[in-house]
């Protein structure tokens, strides 16, 4: 299943470099089904460090599938999360906002916090324009306790879940103060999952399979559906892997690492994220059967960096951290025949440009001046270089510890970066600025040695924090 | 010409992936010529680090071609140079043993030191067995000087160099304390280098061309000789980039970094990384052209890491340090169809290897016992899993910084490695202790906490430290 996937990708990632030597070579059937709009796929793992995948230089985990989608697309040097903890970035990706704009400078708790109602979402432009729309797996955003499902069932007023922001279709293991941490405690959230299971607000009978697998099984019956139904799909497919609890993924994934000598969570780590890279595999092989994968953009990306045993790669920090191993993460973009293959890029790119450009490229207009994303649409099809502006982040203060490290110190809360410069404060209090070109290991602190800089970011950062937010809280 | 190598590394990395969907595609033509003992090269980068190819992760520079010969064989992830610095380096990966076995303990100054005479060198055994050897470019084991080459064409006694190492052919820059320095303080060895060139000990008229050009241009002379002679070649081809002097690349590989405002030292070191990969692009292009690659073995390696303005990738330290940034290289290993392709290895491994490795895939006996160097054949041609053993390092003291950062601290002199375990010490006072499995950015010192590990690593390097030696002192 997965040298299926593999052939098809060289096959995508090789056209101009190959076909001129392979004119025999049997081209896709499909080309039917290339028109129309474009079926979209975002994968978002989860805690996965930017040197976690082989694509991106892993010391310690292959990842054959990610790599081959990699090569048959663009991969992503200076793609940022749009938070270095969890539901500030998935926040981000949904809206193509800064999370600081609806108050989210925290992940949530499953309790009373959770997306804005009435937020204008990627997943809604994609609705209102004829996309059939699910998402599957973590959400993290508020809306999925049992309390507020049942409400939604009854007709009675809840927090917003999946379906208030713009899906058709949801499958989530239910998000509840009750049922999730037990999960993670007793390290069963993926062996167990499936027993815990909400879909469209309605609480499901166990599946009997593990949770990474059951999601793509859902996606891949979306993507069937929507074949049938001959409507173009957005599939939000969010990975809980490589998060925490760390649990042995099936056994197959187990042995290559364990003749390695590793053990205990860095052994159920790599493994996670070997299961993921297959199951991977086994969505982009059923695309390819389908006929499907030629007209469909898939994006791969992470919530946030690494915590305790993933890879920050060269970075210095890790998740809850906002140098660049917090934020700066993995991102591949594939869309066979439009977006070259085997390209490389050194864009910096933000987590909310994918909301006006996934938009550009279905052909959907968007009103961008309202969003902190931009349209890099130019970029991937083109590789035309943009100007990608002035990015920020804010977040509350974690002092959490990561495997790959002390938290670095100073601590930051508020970053502002443009072009090559990233200046970190403690509120507005400047801690650091850094060269990001001269140095993306933020060595080399330059507070007070470049004063217009500094002060051009300040004045960025003291706009943003001063800007009008849009909460959460009633 | 880079676009047709390209193609073929493709061809030659997907035949088990792709051919099944393609039999009619054009197989290679060539394959009368793929009998015989196989062709070897090593490629030899001077001081680039694990961070500075895409296929290793880079944030900064993008090497197509070197990516694509990562993609045609195996890529390691866990494999080290003889030093952290250049002649020791060197004189491991011609000798099969330990730098420390002849007393090379720190990089050559081109007046007095040199690889002692009569040691068995990877080259002789080669001639001896019918190879066509060739030394190419950087040599900084000796016996270059001016007064060297001119006493041996006299019929003097001087210092060996590459003809009485077993090479039958070489083409190097002088290496001579008058022409060498000059160079490098006037940033120009790479423009100018053709002006002081030796082949074979008789000095040359000017090469008016770029000294990483000349060099593939040599290589692929000493391939055609061969061809036309029918006899197998080994060519030892160690280029001098991206090492200082930092100049400017010719100007097609500067533009790229210009537009991400890169400027410099930082924007020549990168023009000069992006030179290499094309020109190891037109050489590759060469051999397929030739019908030559096929049965040609292609190892690209580094001597140790970074200086300046390289990245270590996720590793602590560089150039002159025995952290792993100092010592881990990147290393791909490629023989078409019998190396399986788009692979990636974590195999422990080490420059000593290559000699009796490459050896055992020639079908040349050697006598291993004598040797450092295991062979990794086994491993290369079938993945085997091999258990590596103890692996060591010594060097005198530097002190150098680094443009990564500060040299890390401690410093250390002698290094003992077996599997995961890697005790650093000064001399013999140890310093640190790590699980580089857990932990390959080496941030949590374990001294005083395994104590039979300490022990036993300890004790090697107090026999190592021990041995006797053989010196190029008189």
């Amino acid at each position: 299943m997965k040298r299926n996937a593999l052939q098809l990708l060289f096959l995508l990632a090789t056209p101009f470099l190959l076909f001129t030597n392979c004119n025999e070579a049997p081209t896709e059937t499909n080309s039917d089904t290339a028109s129309g709009p474009p079926n979209i796929i975002v994968l978002l793992a989860d805690d996965l460090g930017y040197g976690d995948l082989s694509a991106y230089g892993s010391q310690s985990i292959h990842t054959p599938n990610i790599d081959a989608l990699a090569a048959a697309g663009m991969k992503f040097t200076r793609f940022y999360a749009g938070s270095a903890v969890c539901s500030p970035s998935r926040a981000s990706l949904l809206t193509g906002k800064f999370p600081l704009r609806f108050d989210i400078r925290q992940h949530f708790d499953d309790r009373e916090m959770h997306l804005p109602a009435g937020t204008l979402t990627f997943p809604r432009v994609l609705q209102q324009n004829g996309y059939r729309t699910a998402h599957i797996g973590k959400w993290h955003l508020g809306g999925i306790r049992i309390q507020d499902f049942t409400a939604r069932t009854a007709g009675e007023a809840a927090n917003p879940g999946p379906l208030q922001h713009g899906f058709d279709h949801y499958l989530c293991n239910i998000e509840d103060p009750l049922v999730r941490p037990e999960l993670i405690r007793e390290r069963k959230l993926y062996r167990e999952g499936g027993k815990t299971l909400v879909r469209n607000d309605r609480r499901i009978d166990e599946i009997p399979k593990h949770w990474t697998e059951i999601k793509v099984d859902e996606a891949i019956n979306v993507i069937e559906e929507s074949r049938k139904a001959d409507q173009p799909f957005f599939v939000n497919l969010w990975f809980d892997v490589p998060h925490t609890p760390y649990e042995p993924a099936p056994e197959r994934h187990l042995s290559v690492y364990e003749k390695m000598g590793v053990k205990g969570d860095q052994l159920w780590f790599r493994s996670m994220v070997s299961h993921l890279d297959e199951q991977i595999g086994r969505l982009i092989d059923h695309l390819e059967t389908s006929g499907l994968l030629e007209n469909t953009i898939i994006v791969f990306t992470s919530d946030n960096g690494p915590a305790y045993q993933g890879s920050p790669g060269p970075f210095k920090g890790g998740k809850t951290d906002l140098h660049e191993g917090g934020i700066r993460v993995p991102m591949i973009a594939v869309w066979p025949n439009r977006i070259p293959a085997n390209t490389y890029s050194f864009q910096t790119a933000h987590m909310t440009d994918l909301f006006p450009t996934l938009s550009a490229l279905a052909g959907i207009e968007v009103e961008a001046s309202d969003l902190d994303g931009m349209d890099l649409s130019q970029h991937l099809l083109e590789q035309t270089p943009l100007e990608r502006g002035v990015l920020l982040w804010q977040m509350d203060l974690y002092k959490h510890f990561q495997n790959q490290g002390p938290k670095p110190t100073p601590y930051a809360t508020t970053v502002a970066m443009n072009e090559n410069w990233k200046l970190l404060a403690d509120s507005l209090q400047t801690t650091e600025l850094f060269d990001l070109e001269a140095d993306h290991r933020e060595l080399y602190n330059q507070l007070g040695q470049q004063d217009s800089i500094e002060q051009l970011l300040h004045t960025e950062m003291r706009s943003f924090l001063a800007a009008p937010r849009k909460s959460w809280k009633k």
